[in-house]
């Protein structure tokens, strides 16, 4: 089996943001409102952060569960991992993503400032100062065979993109406009030069954009 | 997490028939062609029967990708595992699935005519004499918290729909005509009732019918 590079379940909005701006503690998405993005994912049976039963069966749960299929390790900038710039000052502070966080996976986080290693339930986070292509060679070693998944933000994906380096992104576009922040795409046509897309409506009103290559 | 029971990647023509008229060693659907029949399957990247890099991973991936995850046992007709009826006449022959079964998990055969458990790769067959609801039971219990596949043939699905035992189905309906055979229903609007039903068209021209119940 290919080990394949997978974006997957990443919103942006309608004109191509996935986060807003002044990234803070208190808001991880800035500007952009988190229960707006993702709001198609929160009302999936299969969200990786469901606690509770309930939530739909239909299109959008066959991505959200999707999210963790096959999936071996991730690789995230280190504005997913919290809003420090610069030198850790706090090490106990261990990241946006609770006691349990939802990867269950090796976890990479790209940063110049390294930190020792730790484990939340079956996750554990590694600090990488490396290449893109370093990182995945890690990643790939980690993931036993899994895929490994390009977890964000806008700028880790746009990094790994540029390289060349994602075999399959799913880009759930949501219907808000944001007008500022970090962009994915002025539009998602600007991949079709190495990609194939299909474009999926869901009665959720999200448009599924599922891009591969050859 | 609850255990679902779940009907996966079953194929019926537009007018409704999951096999032909006429089951034979050869034609395992009778009358109609699998290859038509699952076509779209065959297509995609995620395909189980794939042997050969290439494939679509297009929204069609998503479902055949979808096959196996999270399933720990399956559930079949006598008439999935083979073309024989009344008392078996010939051990050796050991189903229609070859040497490397696509299953990967306990598969539980309703018969009336029990015979000894065998194993193919990491594909175990056992043979039932029971109702739905016990041998849902058995299923469970040896699906180690994964969940439960009913497997098909149509005769199986509608026995287990008609005892109120399935929680999801996936139905891809293919657009050809069979005209006879065995049918799994008239309209998807009969489960209506008790499902609710998102209904996906794919550029392969299948559309995909997602029933779930709260």
């Amino acid at each position: 089996m290919t080990q394949l590079v997978r974006v997957q379940s990443f919103s942006v909005s309608s004109d191509g943001f996935g986060s807003g701006e002044g990234q803070s503690l208190e808001r991880p998405f800035g500007s952009l409102d988190p229960a707006d993005l993702h709001a198609w994912a929160f009302a999936t049976a299969s969200w990786v952060g469901r606690r509770e039963p309930g939530g739909s069966r239909g299109l959008d749960d066959y991505f959200s569960r999707d999210f963790s299929n096959g999936i071996g390790a991730e690789i995230m900038g280190r504005n997913k991992f919290g809003p420090q710039r610069g030198p850790w000052q706090d090490l106990s502070w261990q990241g946006w993503w609770g006691d349990d966080p939802p990867f269950h996976t090796p976890v990479f986080v790209l940063t110049h400032h390294l930190r020792p290693s730790f484990s939340l339930t079956d996750t554990t986070f590694h600090f990488l100062d490396a290449s893109p292509e370093e990182a995945l060679a890690t990643a790939k070693q980690a993931a036993n065979g899994g895929d490994v998944r390009i977890g964000g933000g806008v700028a880790t994906v746009r990094e790994f993109l540029a390289a060349g380096l994602v075999d399959v992104l799913h880009i759930a576009v949501v219907p808000i406009t944001a007008g500022r922040g970090e962009r994915l795409w002025d539009s998602p046509d600007e991949l079709l030069d190495r990609y194939h897309l299909e474009k999926v409506p869901s009665v959720s009103g999200v448009v599924h954009h599922l891009f591969w290559r050859d």
